[in-house]
């Protein structure tokens, strides 16, 4: 028995296959407007039951997880496999080539509201323990299906939901299949996320927006005082001036750093994709910056007149909305108590509000689970995956690595162009497919491992 | 023969005096919207020929100048006095109590559109012409009358009016009564006005907007790169740091600086007129930032996202607008050649507009014919003007004292709550009487000293 008889199963059941996610991808589930939550949940239930899983609702303070588990001996190793059952809202409807709950396949891609995001890869995670027992006879490994509703909303209660269950959670490894594959079609691993802190400042000068003649030079000048704030918060080569902000950052290892020189990286494509085509940075700076290195960005500064031509007012108000990306281990909570200090020595009258965080999380590269999964991937798809020591942006992965304290991989599963969140959202046939016999190999893997 | 007659004839010819006043009123002449101006133009010709003055017609780009003159002998004294014909428009006017063109007395006010802004302050100069010959037979000195029809629109011809027929308006002292007195209901001289540059600033990143996530630290921010600028263009001690910025200021006089010290300063209700309670200046700190020293003022900066909430992006784009009032004898041309070269210097890829600009003016105080009419105004309302160096806003002056090179006093005739510009404009009965005096008085007095 090998992996070769799992590609054949997976190629002889393919209409099978297509059907039963066809048959979820149908149901509604949209969470920011509660509609087929509760029809979703039971059919998510009712498919873990079907491939052999415990399952039970965990309830919440939003829409229940899914939970399952097939625990064969509780000291073999333990995969916790993470995904949702919601979905984005389909508009603008009319944008949709096929209705957006009407499984459609052309070009050899599924088009449905879901198909990437993330019902196609989750039905992958269900179809893979179908296929494997089904061929093996029995799973190497135990393994624990967290399927969250909320993922759409930003997951407010998965925090609180991995905190409360921490021990029925014990695992030595989570993964997350998710997002799109590298644009030139070849696999990620993906090992972590920056973290996040967003703030929004408040300058006030005097009640009303005052005339720049008859009053200049009397009235203070709120946009003025947000402007000297930034000048002590950032030197003009970029370093962030707050004490103590880059305290806690973990120097990147040896292995990330050699990673680097392993990734992609074309400075003119990327130059058109972002619409800035003067970039100039090396590959290790670009990959530096973006995985490694926390943000301080201006994402709003607002303040007086805005229109055409001139107003001669010094205006009342002024206002900057901030946000930092910070990488391990930078924790938001202890850099907004640093900013606020900051604001408070130098600016006491400006108002600091704080309008979100996220942890950030980091696996590193030479654990040993995450050489195992990357030789699994290689071996899935024949191709060697990308291994990105961070995305640059922000996912709550900190719930598995800080909360749980274990390691955790994402590897995406749908195409590059599944336009998650857009009208025609699709998944190649072929991505459904590969990740099953992906989710197979990784398996079989850490199976031999133990 | 005294002044005594003067306002005995004033007294008895109110009546007769405020029909003419009404008659000028009634005649609408908004030069924004092109109506009655010619009607207007024709009528002003016609009331100066009546009080006995050469009267015509010079054309500019746009409504032609009112012209008057009556000269004696070409070797006295000849007082230039400058007027303006046309009025805002009247909107709202669903807020005037009586109808915007049909004159109403109330409360001993003539509510009008012009009543104050200019038709009342202007008649009175013509109605002074007149007593003051019905009493004293003949004029003391040279008189030259400049009435334009543009001044609501910006008086865009006047600087061009004045360059092109300098010769025909050499005069020892341009008089003009507009704007209203101060609140305390004391006269005011005034002796010059605040010039100003307005430059619109627009900093460019990428041609979209990206995700402060997935492009942080990668694509550059236009706000970061204003607020760079911004911090190599004054320190925070508000100096400013662009070179030669200070280099043509003139020095207060002795004279300017003692004139502070008799101006009225009540700080608890100027911080309540300009909703800003917190004003902690003393007078002299107040009058030398208001009248002798430039601004830096940033009217409007705006970059990225500005509404409830957040949204991370790195904005593509970033607006800046600021107006500098300018003091004697800094040239808003050369500041804007100076700020341009501060820009390339520091931020070659900003780039600089030139939104608009005026002269700054100002007739030193210690003018021998200050003085004169100083002391006129005092004997006229039989109380001391206040006499302030400068508006902090800005008016264009500079065609006086910069492009014919001699002084000018403005000394306002309306009441305090004139409300020009907005609806129910009005001019107190007593005012319009109060102006004609006193310009008679200015005569005689400009009469006796050459």
């Amino acid at each position: 028995m090998s992996m070769e008889q799992v590609r054949e199963l997976v190629s002889e059941r393919k209409d099978a296959y297509l059907e039963q996610l066809f048959t979820l991808l149908k149901q509604k589930s949209i969470s920011a407007q509660n509609i087929g939550m509760e029809e979703t949940g039971e059919l998510v239930k009712q498919m873990m039951q079907e491939v052999g899983m415990d399952a039970r609702f965990i309830e919440t303070d939003g829409y229940p997880v899914v939970y399952g588990e097939k625990i064969k001996d509780e000291n073999d190793f333990t995969l916790l496999i993470y995904g949702h059952y919601d979905v984005q809202p389909p508009d603008p409807i009319d944008e949709w080539v096929s209705p957006p709950f009407e499984p459609t396949i052309r070009d050899g891609k599924i088009f449905c509201r879901g198909a990437g995001d993330n019902k196609g890869q989750l039905m992958a995670q269900l179809l893979a323990i179908k296929s494997y027992q089904d061929v093996f006879g029995e799973l190497p490994i135990n393994i624990k299906l967290v399927f969250e509703g909320e993922e759409e909303n930003g997951s407010p209660n998965l925090a609180k939901f991995v905190e409360t269950h921490k021990d029925l959670l014990k695992a030595d490894l989570v993964y997350t299949s998710d997002g799109p594959m590298h644009d030139s079609g070849a696999p990620f691993v993906l090992l972590g996320v920056r973290g996040m802190l967003y703030v929004e400042l408040q300058a006030k000068g005097a009640d009303w927006d005052n005339h720049s003649g008859n009053k200049g030079n009397i009235v203070p000048n709120p946009a003025w005082q947000l402007v000297d704030l930034l000048r002590t918060m950032k030197d003009e080569n970029g370093n962030v001036l707050i004490d103590g902000f880059y305290d806690n950052i973990r120097k990147p290892t040896e292995e990330e750093l050699e990673i680097i020189h392993t990734l992609p990286y074309d400075k003119e494509t990327l130059g058109k994709q972002i619409g800035y085509e003067d970039l100039d940075m090396t590959k290790e700076e670009y990959y530096r910056k973006l995985t490694m290195e926390p943000t301080f960005n201006i994402a709003g500064f607002h303040s007086g007149y805005g229109g055409e031509g001139s107003k001669t007012i010094i205006p009342s108000t002024a206002m900057l909305k901030m946000d930092m990306r910070l990488v391990v281990d930078q924790d938001p909570e202890d850099i907004f108590e640093k900013f606020k200090a900051h604001v408070k020595k130098h600016a006491p009258n400006i108002e600091v509000k704080h309008l979100g965080a996220m942890q950030p999380s980091r696996t590193p590269a030479d654990t040993e689970v995450v050489g195992v999964v990357r030789k699994s991937v290689e071996k899935a798809y024949q191709q060697q995956p990308i291994l990105q020591p961070s995305l640059g942006g922000s996912l709550p992965d900190y719930v598995w690595t800080k909360i749980l304290g274990i390691p955790s991989v994402v590897v995406p599963y749908a195409n590059f162009d599944e336009a998650n969140h857009s009208p025609n959202e699709n998944m190649g046939v072929d991505n459904f497919l590969n990740g099953i016999i992906c989710t197979c190999q990784v398996i079989q893997d850490l199976g031999s491992e133990k």
